[in-house]
Protein backbone atom coordinates (compact mmCIF):
# COMPACT_ATOMS: atom_id res chain seq x y z
CA UNK A 1 0.00 0.00 0.00
CA UNK A 2 1.30 3.77 -0.78
CA UNK A 3 2.28 6.34 1.75
CA UNK A 4 0.76 9.33 1.62
CA UNK A 5 4.12 10.75 0.90
CA UNK A 6 3.80 8.50 -1.89
CA UNK A 7 1.00 9.32 -3.50
CA UNK A 8 1.69 12.88 -2.82
CA UNK A 9 4.89 12.82 -4.63
CA UNK A 10 3.13 10.53 -8.04
CA UNK A 11 0.76 14.04 -7.65
CA UNK A 12 3.37 16.77 -7.69
CA UNK A 13 5.63 14.46 -10.28
CA UNK A 14 2.67 13.95 -12.72
CA UNK A 15 1.53 17.84 -12.41
CA UNK A 16 4.47 19.03 -13.37
CA UNK A 17 5.27 16.47 -16.33
CA UNK A 18 1.96 17.28 -17.75
CA UNK A 19 2.74 20.82 -17.51
CA UNK A 20 6.21 20.56 -19.30
CA UNK A 21 4.42 18.83 -21.70
CA UNK A 22 1.50 20.95 -22.54
CA UNK A 23 3.68 23.96 -22.37
CA UNK A 24 5.91 22.99 -24.90
CA UNK A 25 3.31 21.51 -26.71
CA UNK A 26 1.34 25.18 -27.00
CA UNK A 27 4.94 27.21 -26.97
CA UNK A 28 4.21 28.42 -30.97
CA UNK A 29 0.49 30.03 -29.38
CA UNK A 30 0.49 33.85 -28.20
CA UNK A 31 -2.72 33.27 -26.25
CA UNK A 32 -2.87 33.69 -22.41
CA UNK A 33 -2.34 30.84 -20.20
CA UNK A 34 -5.03 30.36 -17.27
CA UNK A 35 -4.39 28.79 -14.13
CA UNK A 36 -6.88 27.89 -11.88
CA UNK A 37 -6.92 27.64 -8.23
CA UNK A 38 -3.78 29.26 -6.78
CA UNK A 39 -3.27 27.46 -3.42
CA UNK A 40 0.48 27.60 -2.27
CA UNK A 41 1.76 29.16 -5.96
CA UNK A 42 4.03 26.70 -6.42
CA UNK A 43 2.34 25.05 -10.15
CA UNK A 44 1.89 28.80 -10.43
CA UNK A 45 5.37 29.69 -10.01
CA UNK A 46 6.53 26.43 -12.16
CA UNK A 47 4.48 28.63 -14.76
CA UNK A 48 5.71 31.47 -14.57
CA UNK A 49 9.32 30.08 -14.62
CA UNK A 50 9.11 28.21 -18.02
CA UNK A 51 6.37 29.88 -19.77
CA UNK A 52 7.56 32.66 -22.31
CA UNK A 53 5.88 35.21 -23.84
CA UNK A 54 2.38 34.60 -22.35
CA UNK A 55 -0.29 36.34 -20.13
CA UNK A 56 -0.37 34.25 -17.04
CA UNK A 57 -4.14 35.16 -15.19
CA UNK A 58 -5.02 33.18 -12.08
CA UNK A 59 -8.25 32.43 -11.15
CA UNK A 60 -8.59 32.52 -7.22
CA UNK A 61 -11.58 32.62 -4.70
CA UNK A 62 -8.90 34.17 -1.87
CA UNK A 63 -5.26 34.14 -2.40
CA UNK A 64 -2.97 32.53 -0.02
CA UNK A 65 0.22 32.10 -1.57
CA UNK A 66 3.72 31.89 -0.89
CA UNK A 67 4.97 35.72 -1.32
CA UNK A 68 7.43 34.89 -3.64
CA UNK A 69 4.51 32.80 -5.90
CA UNK A 70 1.70 35.92 -5.84
CA UNK A 71 0.54 37.15 -9.56
CA UNK A 72 0.52 41.01 -9.72
CA UNK A 73 -2.62 41.82 -9.23
CA UNK A 74 -4.02 42.74 -12.77
CA UNK A 75 -3.37 38.99 -13.45
CA UNK A 76 -5.66 37.72 -10.66
CA UNK A 77 -9.29 36.75 -11.59
CA UNK A 78 -10.48 37.01 -7.96
CA UNK A 79 -13.64 34.85 -7.25
CA UNK A 80 -15.70 31.81 -7.97
CA UNK A 81 -14.94 29.82 -10.85
CA UNK A 82 -18.18 29.57 -11.33
CA UNK A 83 -18.89 33.26 -12.35
CA UNK A 84 -15.32 34.39 -13.43
CA UNK A 85 -14.95 31.67 -15.67
CA UNK A 86 -18.17 32.54 -17.97
CA UNK A 87 -17.28 35.97 -17.33
CA UNK A 88 -14.06 35.03 -18.73
CA UNK A 89 -15.33 34.45 -21.98
CA UNK A 90 -16.80 37.78 -22.69
CA UNK A 91 -13.62 39.46 -21.79
CA UNK A 92 -10.81 37.00 -23.53
CA UNK A 93 -12.84 34.66 -26.02
CA UNK A 94 -11.97 31.31 -27.41
CA UNK A 95 -8.08 32.39 -26.91
CA UNK A 96 -6.75 30.45 -24.28
CA UNK A 97 -3.40 28.47 -25.31
CA UNK A 98 -3.39 26.53 -22.14
CA UNK A 99 -5.76 26.19 -18.56
CA UNK A 100 -4.41 24.25 -16.28
CA UNK A 101 -6.97 23.60 -13.02
CA UNK A 102 -5.85 22.19 -9.66
CA UNK A 103 -8.79 23.17 -7.94
CA UNK A 104 -9.86 19.81 -5.73
CA UNK A 105 -9.31 19.08 -2.27
CA UNK A 106 -9.62 15.80 -0.13
CA UNK A 107 -12.90 14.39 -1.53
CA UNK A 108 -12.60 12.85 -4.11
CA UNK A 109 -16.23 12.73 -4.63
CA UNK A 110 -16.95 16.24 -4.08
CA UNK A 111 -14.22 16.58 -6.96
CA UNK A 112 -15.70 14.99 -9.59
CA UNK A 113 -18.62 16.45 -9.21
CA UNK A 114 -17.14 20.27 -9.71
CA UNK A 115 -15.11 18.66 -12.64
CA UNK A 116 -18.34 18.05 -13.81
CA UNK A 117 -20.05 21.27 -13.04
CA UNK A 118 -17.25 23.18 -14.33
CA UNK A 119 -16.22 21.65 -17.87
CA UNK A 120 -18.45 22.94 -19.62
CA UNK A 121 -17.26 26.35 -18.58
CA UNK A 122 -13.69 25.75 -19.67
CA UNK A 123 -14.09 24.38 -22.66
CA UNK A 124 -15.03 27.46 -25.01
CA UNK A 125 -12.07 29.03 -23.70
CA UNK A 126 -9.55 26.93 -24.91
CA UNK A 127 -8.10 28.24 -28.89
CA UNK A 128 -7.63 25.34 -31.60
CA UNK A 129 -4.70 23.46 -30.61
CA UNK A 130 -5.06 24.48 -26.84
CA UNK A 131 -4.37 22.11 -24.07
CA UNK A 132 -5.95 21.53 -20.67
CA UNK A 133 -4.49 19.88 -17.73
CA UNK A 134 -6.10 19.21 -15.02
CA UNK A 135 -5.79 16.73 -11.32
CA UNK A 136 -9.12 16.01 -11.67
CA UNK A 137 -10.90 13.56 -14.78
CA UNK A 138 -12.68 16.37 -16.92
CA UNK A 139 -15.80 15.89 -18.99
CA UNK A 140 -15.78 18.04 -22.10
CA UNK A 141 -17.89 17.43 -25.02
CA UNK A 142 -15.28 18.91 -27.81
CA UNK A 143 -11.54 18.31 -26.55
CA UNK A 144 -9.43 15.09 -27.24
CA UNK A 145 -7.99 13.20 -23.92
CA UNK A 146 -4.53 12.63 -24.95
CA UNK A 147 -2.53 10.03 -23.23
CA UNK A 148 -0.09 10.97 -20.50
CA UNK A 149 3.82 12.32 -21.27
CA UNK A 150 6.71 10.55 -19.68
CA UNK A 151 7.19 10.50 -15.90
CA UNK A 152 3.35 11.05 -15.16
CA UNK A 153 1.03 8.52 -13.23
CA UNK A 154 -2.08 7.35 -15.28
CA UNK A 155 -4.79 8.80 -13.04
CA UNK A 156 -2.86 11.41 -11.46
CA UNK A 157 -3.41 14.16 -14.06
CA UNK A 158 -4.96 14.58 -17.56
CA UNK A 159 -4.64 16.37 -20.88
CA UNK A 160 -7.18 17.07 -22.81
CA UNK A 161 -6.79 19.09 -26.22
CA UNK A 162 -9.35 21.49 -28.51
CA UNK A 163 -8.25 19.40 -32.14
CA UNK A 164 -7.56 22.23 -34.86
CA UNK A 165 -4.64 23.97 -36.46
CA UNK A 166 -2.67 26.15 -33.59
CA UNK A 167 -2.89 29.84 -35.12
CA UNK B 1 16.56 28.33 -12.51
CA UNK B 2 14.55 25.61 -11.00
CA UNK B 3 10.85 26.13 -9.94
CA UNK B 4 9.51 26.03 -6.72
CA UNK B 5 7.41 22.91 -7.88
CA UNK B 6 10.95 21.68 -9.11
CA UNK B 7 12.74 22.04 -5.93
CA UNK B 8 9.77 21.11 -3.76
CA UNK B 9 9.71 18.13 -5.74
CA UNK B 10 13.44 17.13 -5.23
CA UNK B 11 12.71 17.67 -1.39
CA UNK B 12 10.20 15.18 -0.78
CA UNK B 13 12.19 12.63 -3.28
CA UNK B 14 15.19 13.01 -1.35
CA UNK B 15 13.01 12.75 2.11
CA UNK B 16 11.65 9.77 0.72
CA UNK B 17 14.89 7.86 -0.75
CA UNK B 18 16.61 9.09 2.99
CA UNK B 19 14.15 7.70 4.89
CA UNK B 20 13.53 4.26 2.78
CA UNK B 21 17.39 3.54 2.47
CA UNK B 22 17.14 4.59 6.87
CA UNK B 23 14.36 2.14 7.38
CA UNK B 24 15.75 -1.03 5.15
CA UNK B 25 19.22 -0.50 6.40
CA UNK B 26 18.17 -0.55 10.26
CA UNK B 27 15.21 -3.18 9.82
CA UNK B 28 17.40 -5.99 12.15
CA UNK B 29 17.12 -3.15 15.21
CA UNK B 30 13.90 -3.07 17.55
CA UNK B 31 14.67 0.30 19.43
CA UNK B 32 12.04 3.30 18.76
CA UNK B 33 11.72 5.42 15.42
CA UNK B 34 11.79 9.05 16.61
CA UNK B 35 9.79 11.48 14.39
CA UNK B 36 10.43 15.59 14.98
CA UNK B 37 7.64 17.19 13.48
CA UNK B 38 4.58 15.71 12.26
CA UNK B 39 3.34 18.69 10.19
CA UNK B 40 1.04 17.45 7.28
CA UNK B 41 1.93 13.93 8.34
CA UNK B 42 2.94 12.77 5.43
CA UNK B 43 6.28 11.28 6.15
CA UNK B 44 4.93 9.87 9.52
CA UNK B 45 2.35 7.94 7.25
CA UNK B 46 5.55 7.02 5.61
CA UNK B 47 6.91 5.69 8.23
CA UNK B 48 4.46 4.21 9.80
CA UNK B 49 3.56 2.42 6.31
CA UNK B 50 6.99 1.15 6.16
CA UNK B 51 8.21 0.41 9.44
CA UNK B 52 7.83 -3.19 11.15
CA UNK B 53 7.56 -3.95 14.44
CA UNK B 54 9.02 -0.79 16.01
CA UNK B 55 7.51 1.70 17.96
CA UNK B 56 7.04 5.37 16.18
CA UNK B 57 7.01 8.30 18.66
CA UNK B 58 6.28 11.62 17.29
CA UNK B 59 7.65 14.75 18.77
CA UNK B 60 5.47 17.98 17.79
CA UNK B 61 4.48 21.05 19.51
CA UNK B 62 0.85 21.55 18.50
CA UNK B 63 -0.32 18.49 16.54
CA UNK B 64 -2.70 19.73 13.20
CA UNK B 65 -2.31 17.01 11.07
CA UNK B 66 -4.17 15.23 8.47
CA UNK B 67 -6.95 12.86 10.21
CA UNK B 68 -5.77 9.68 8.43
CA UNK B 69 -1.82 10.63 9.79
CA UNK B 70 -2.45 11.12 13.30
CA UNK B 71 -0.35 9.17 15.58
CA UNK B 72 -2.44 7.78 18.86
CA UNK B 73 -1.63 9.53 22.18
CA UNK B 74 0.70 8.27 23.64
CA UNK B 75 2.96 8.18 20.76
CA UNK B 76 3.35 11.53 21.12
CA UNK B 77 5.68 13.53 22.78
CA UNK B 78 3.98 16.94 22.96
CA UNK B 79 5.91 20.27 23.78
CA UNK B 80 9.65 22.28 22.32
CA UNK B 81 11.76 19.44 21.11
CA UNK B 82 14.11 21.75 23.16
CA UNK B 83 12.65 20.38 26.36
CA UNK B 84 11.48 17.33 25.35
CA UNK B 85 14.33 15.74 23.43
CA UNK B 86 16.39 16.02 27.10
CA UNK B 87 13.34 14.57 28.68
CA UNK B 88 13.58 11.66 25.66
CA UNK B 89 17.16 10.94 27.04
CA UNK B 90 16.09 10.13 30.49
CA UNK B 91 12.85 8.38 29.37
CA UNK B 92 14.83 5.89 26.36
CA UNK B 93 18.30 6.05 27.10
CA UNK B 94 20.43 5.59 23.73
CA UNK B 95 17.97 3.22 22.22
CA UNK B 96 16.58 5.14 19.32
CA UNK B 97 17.31 2.95 15.85
CA UNK B 98 16.46 6.11 13.59
CA UNK B 99 15.11 9.25 13.74
CA UNK B 100 14.17 11.80 11.09
CA UNK B 101 13.90 15.51 11.93
CA UNK B 102 11.89 17.91 9.24
CA UNK B 103 11.37 20.77 11.59
CA UNK B 104 12.64 23.72 9.36
CA UNK B 105 10.34 26.25 7.87
CA UNK B 106 11.32 28.77 4.76
CA UNK B 107 13.96 30.54 6.29
CA UNK B 108 17.18 28.72 5.93
CA UNK B 109 19.35 30.64 8.38
CA UNK B 110 17.25 30.29 10.96
CA UNK B 111 16.90 26.19 9.99
CA UNK B 112 20.31 26.35 10.75
CA UNK B 113 20.78 28.04 13.87
CA UNK B 114 17.91 25.68 15.11
CA UNK B 115 20.05 22.87 13.94
CA UNK B 116 23.32 23.39 15.58
CA UNK B 117 21.26 24.11 18.97
CA UNK B 118 18.76 20.54 17.94
CA UNK B 119 21.90 18.51 17.01
CA UNK B 120 23.67 17.83 20.14
CA UNK B 121 20.11 16.87 21.92
CA UNK B 122 19.37 14.40 18.91
CA UNK B 123 23.21 12.63 19.19
CA UNK B 124 23.01 10.98 22.54
CA UNK B 125 19.61 9.52 21.72
CA UNK B 126 20.22 6.67 18.91
CA UNK B 127 21.43 3.30 19.48
CA UNK B 128 24.57 2.10 17.75
CA UNK B 129 24.16 1.55 14.47
CA UNK B 130 21.19 4.12 14.50
CA UNK B 131 20.74 6.73 11.71
CA UNK B 132 19.72 10.16 11.77
CA UNK B 133 18.15 11.74 8.25
CA UNK B 134 17.53 15.43 8.69
CA UNK B 135 16.24 17.62 5.86
CA UNK B 136 18.70 20.27 7.41
CA UNK B 137 22.69 19.67 7.91
CA UNK B 138 23.43 18.77 11.45
CA UNK B 139 26.26 19.67 13.40
CA UNK B 140 27.41 16.06 15.28
CA UNK B 141 30.51 15.16 17.37
CA UNK B 142 30.73 11.43 17.30
CA UNK B 143 28.02 10.34 13.79
CA UNK B 144 29.68 9.88 10.71
CA UNK B 145 27.79 11.49 7.52
CA UNK B 146 27.08 8.81 5.20
CA UNK B 147 26.39 9.36 0.81
CA UNK B 148 23.10 9.87 -0.09
CA UNK B 149 21.26 6.58 -1.58
CA UNK B 150 20.30 6.89 -5.17
CA UNK B 151 17.38 9.30 -6.04
CA UNK B 152 18.60 11.89 -3.23
CA UNK B 153 19.68 14.95 -4.30
CA UNK B 154 22.73 16.60 -2.88
CA UNK B 155 21.98 18.98 -0.19
CA UNK B 156 17.68 18.15 -0.07
CA UNK B 157 18.49 15.90 2.84
CA UNK B 158 21.45 13.99 5.00
CA UNK B 159 21.86 11.08 6.66
CA UNK B 160 24.07 10.47 9.56
CA UNK B 161 25.06 7.00 11.33
CA UNK B 162 25.97 6.20 15.08
CA UNK B 163 29.08 3.58 14.70
CA UNK B 164 29.05 0.03 16.16
CA UNK B 165 27.43 -2.85 15.67
CA UNK B 166 23.80 -3.10 15.97
CA UNK B 167 22.42 -4.71 19.12
C1 LIG C 1 -5.03 22.44 -4.32
S1 LIG C 1 -5.00 24.17 -4.30
C2 LIG C 1 -3.98 24.55 -5.68
C3 LIG C 1 -2.53 24.21 -5.46
C4 LIG C 1 -1.58 24.74 -6.52
N1 LIG C 1 -1.67 23.99 -7.76
C5 LIG C 1 -0.16 24.73 -6.03
O1 LIG C 1 0.73 24.13 -6.68
O2 LIG C 1 0.12 25.32 -4.98
C6 LIG C 1 -6.63 24.59 -4.80
C7 LIG C 1 -6.98 26.07 -4.83
O3 LIG C 1 -8.19 26.24 -5.57
C8 LIG C 1 -8.98 27.25 -4.98
N2 LIG C 1 -10.39 27.00 -5.33
C9 LIG C 1 -11.09 25.89 -5.05
N3 LIG C 1 -12.35 26.00 -5.50
C10 LIG C 1 -12.45 27.22 -6.08
C11 LIG C 1 -13.51 27.93 -6.73
N4 LIG C 1 -14.72 27.40 -6.85
N5 LIG C 1 -13.24 29.16 -7.22
C12 LIG C 1 -12.01 29.71 -7.09
N6 LIG C 1 -10.97 29.09 -6.50
C13 LIG C 1 -11.19 27.86 -5.99
C14 LIG C 1 -8.71 27.11 -3.50
O4 LIG C 1 -8.95 28.34 -2.84
C15 LIG C 1 -7.24 26.68 -3.47
O5 LIG C 1 -6.40 27.80 -3.29
NI1 LIG D 1 -7.02 13.54 2.70
NI1 LIG E 1 9.67 30.14 1.19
Amino acid sequence: MLSRLDLFIDRMVSQRACLDFAIAQTAAMTGPVFELGLGNGRTYHHMRSYVEDRDIYVFERAVASHPDSTPPEDRVILGDVRQTLPASLDRFGPTASLVHADLGGHNREKNDVFARFVSPLVEPLLAPGGLMVSSDRMYFDSLTELSLPEGAVEGRCFIYCRDGDIR
